[in-house]
C-alpha cells in the first residue's frame, strides 16, 4: 500500500505563509479534500482531483480521505491555520478511531500550519507573549455552561486569552454574553484585541479597552484576543503595539 | 528612514518548516541578531552581518536590533518556534517601550512561526485539538506560587495543557513537583506526552499515562503536552495517536 494522508494547514490566508512542507505535499498529492474555500486555495493542475465539501461534514470529509488513501492514493486533507487547532486533524482522528482497523496501519501525518491566534498576534505586537489560553465559542461543539465556567477559570489564572469562532449569525448573542463576562471578570480597561481577515485583503485589526468593546466588532472571521493583567500598549501613530512582557514580578 | 526590523520565527528546526515570508525576510536583510544556536541555522552571505549573542541577554539583544534599524539597516531577530510565544517579540517591546521615542515609529514586523507545541502536537496526532493553555514553567520569569496556582486552575478548566521550558539543570526539581501536581489533579489515566527536538535529528517522541511519567524524560528541549479528560489515545503498531476530540457532550 503506497497511499498516504496528509492533513495540512495553510496558513491564516497569505500564500508566503505556508510551509514548503505543506507546498511539497500538495505537489505530490493525487487528492485534495476540504471545506470549499480552503480547497479553493490550492491551485489545480493534471493528476490532483480537489474534492470540496460543505461546512459541517467534517467526519464525512474524514472518511472520505481515510478511504482514499487506504486505496493507495496520496491525499491531503486542507484546513485553514493549524489543523491541530479547531480544524480537521481531530475529525480525521475520530473518523480513524471509529474506523475499520486497517486504516489505523495508514502512513498519516499532521502538517502543522501558522495557526488565526498566532497569525492575530504577530499582527498587533505579541499580547500572547506569556502564557495564554486558547478558547473556541462555538456552542454547537460544547455546552455554553463549559464556555463560561472556562472562561471565568482563564480570567481567574490571568491567561491572555485567544477566542476562535467569536461569533456567528446562528448564535449572535453568545459572545456578547462572554464580553459582559470579561468585563465583570477583568474589568474596562484591560486591552482587547479584534483581528479579522489576517493576511488577506480583508485585514482589518482593531484594540481598545475591553469598556468599548462591542459584540458587534467580531464575525466568524474575526480572531478574538484578550490581555493578561500585564498586558501593555504602546501607543504610536497608527495600531498601538499590544505585548505581555516576559516576566511576572514575585506578589504580581 | 530606510530601515526595519523583522520578529522573525524559524520554526521548530526543520527548514521546510520556515514560512516563505521569513525566508524572504532573512534574504533581504542587512543583519541578523539573536541567541547563538539559532543565528546558526541562518546561511551566510556577502552583505549579511551576523549578530550572535548568549541567552539571557534577550534585552541587550533587542536594544541593539533597534538601534541598527533606526540606523536604516534591515534587521531581522531570530527566534526558535513563533516569536511571539515565550520568545524574542515581547523583550523587543519592552526594549521598545523603555527606549527613545523615535524608535515607535519604525517598521516593526512581527513574522510569526511553527511555535513548538504545535509541532509536538502535529507529530503524537491532534492532542490540542480542543481547548488548550501554553505555560512556561521557567521559574526565573515568574512566581513558582503563580505557576503552580495557573496549572491548578488549568486542570480545573479541563484544558489540554502544553509546558515550555518544563526542566533545567538549574531546576531541577520544579517540573516533578508540576508532575505530582497534575497527578493530584488530573489523576494517573491522563494522557501525558514528550516531545523532544521535534523535526530535527534528535527528535523522539514517547506518550503514556501520567501516573508513568518521570521529570527525567524532560529537558529543556522538550515540550510536554498533557491531555484534557476527554484526550483519546489509538493504539497502533509504533508511536500511538493522541487526539482531542472536537465536541463535548452536554453533561460532560
Amino acid at each position: 500500500m503506497s497511499g498516504w494522508l496528509a492533513i495540512a494547514g495553510l496558513g491564516p490566508g497569505d500564500a508566503a505563509l505556508v510551509t514548503p512542507e505543506v507546498g511539497a505535499a500538495l505537489a505530490e498529492a493525487t487528492d485534495v479534500v476540504g471545506y470549499v474555500p480552503y480547497v479553493a486555495r490550492v491551485a489545480p493542475r493534471a493528476g490532483l482531483t480537489l474534492h470540496a465539501s460543505d461546512n459541517r461534514v467534517e467526519l464525512d470529509r474524514a472518511a472520505l480521505a481515510l478511504r482514499m488513501a487506504a486505496e493507495g492514493r496520496r491525499v491531503v486533507v486542507v484546513s485553514s491555520g493549524d489543523p491541530g487547532v479547531f480544524a480537521m486533524a481531530s475529525a480525521v482522528f475520530e473518523a480513524l478511531e471509529a474506523g475499520p482497523s486497517p486504516w489505523r496501519a495508514l502512513d498519516i501525518r499532521v502538517l502543522p500550519g501558522i495557526t488565526a491566534m498566532l497569525a492575530a498576534s504577530a499582527r498587533a505586537g505579541a499580547p500572547l507573549g506569556h502564557d495564554f489560553c486558547a478558547i473556541n465559542l462555538s456552542d454547537n461543539l460544547k455546552p455554553w455552561t463549559l464556555i463560561e465556567k472556562r472562561v471565568r477559570l482563564a480570567a481567574e489564572a490571568d491567561f491572555a486569552m485567544a477566542f476562535y469562532n467569536p461569533r456567528s449569525r446562528a448564535r449572535p448573542e453568545g459572545f456578547a454574553r462572554i464580553l459582559a463576562l470579561l468585563l465583570e471578570c477583568c474589568g474596562p480597561a484591560r486591552p482587547i484585541l479584534f483581528a479579522r481577515a489576517v493576511s488577506t485583503p480583508e485585514e482589518a485589526l482593531c484594540s481598545m479597552p475591553l469598556g468599548e468593546a462591542r459584540a458587534e466588532m467580531a464575525d466568524m472571521r474575526t480572531m478574538v484576543i484578550l490581555g493578561s493583567s500585564t498586558t501593555r500598549t504602546i501607543a504610536r501613530a497608527g495600531q498601538p503595539i499590544l505585548y505581555t512582557p516576559r516576566f511576572v514580578a514575585a506578589g504580581a
